[in-house]
């Protein structure tokens, strides 16, 4: 059986959306599984502590919600939080201003393609879809530096 | 301006495939950074060497395509490559089976409810989704390796 892949949809805005919160979920408890202190600090092979990391996709999520949703893409522009209580408080803020935003998105704006920040050109829901994987991707590190902790980090499959 | 979201289709199959044959060519770059020796002995806090979360990876790509798109859920049972040229030959013949194989998903089955072998209850495209994660998650843990080892990990935007 062959299949027009091109027209057939595999994954509605929603799903996007689910898929993300789901993510965001298992970064909050990966973000909770650190001691404050290494949460700062702590890192291997001369990367980024975990809470840098957690910083960028602090960065990232909204301003690209805004900028899929909008065309205006706007750098954030928030404060460190400089404390594990301050960056789960941002990061619960976030996570409920994401899925209000997120379905604010008109439907064209997922395949149209855009320049992201001035800098990346991608389809709206490709831009998204980099969020997603880069918070995977990191997160991924911080399990390591959990690991080299000797912490064992929250399930991967439990979102 | 709110959106039907559930309705709103934002990624095709084919969208879909190409994420995942993206993420497999940085992978397959990942595999390329390390040196042979390191990439079956190297590993940070305890965890797998990168050769072993590759040999997941293989484990997972063409068994979950076929189950997807069959209904029968089979174990992979191909022999461990033990050179990283093996690795890197076994992993080029995957990427051609997978899109091939991609393509005869019937359409209906992306969103249908199965349970992946005998255990994991999800849509196809859920299914398909976590090996798509799962290998970012692990390439990123390559990545802090590969930097303990003093050595420069590919761009991860680059695809």
């Amino acid at each position: 059986m062959t299949t027009e892949t091109a027209q057939v949809s595999a994954l509605s805005a929603e799903d996007v959306l689910k898929h993300w919160q789901g993510h965001r979920g298992l970064t909050r408890r990966t973000i909770e599984a650190f001691p404050e202190d290494k949460l700062f600090s702590f890192s291997v092979g001369g990367m980024r502590p975990f809470s840098e990391l957690v910083w960028e996709f602090i960065g990232m999520a909204i301003p690209i919600v805004d900028g899929v949703a909008t065309g205006n893409w706007v750098k954030y522009n928030g404060s460190k939080p400089g404390t594990k209580a301050e960056l789960l408080a941002l990061w619960d803020a976030q996570t409920s201003e994401l899925t209000a935003k997120f379905r604010t998105i008109p439907p064209r704006r997922f395949a149209e393609i855009d320049t992201a920040f001035g800098q990346w050109k991608m389809s709206g829901v490709g831009t998204i879809q980099y969020a997603v994987d880069n918070e995977i991707h990191h997160r991924g590190q911080g399990y390591v530096y959990l690991r080299a902790l000797g912490i064992e980090p929250p399930q991967f499959w439990d979102r």
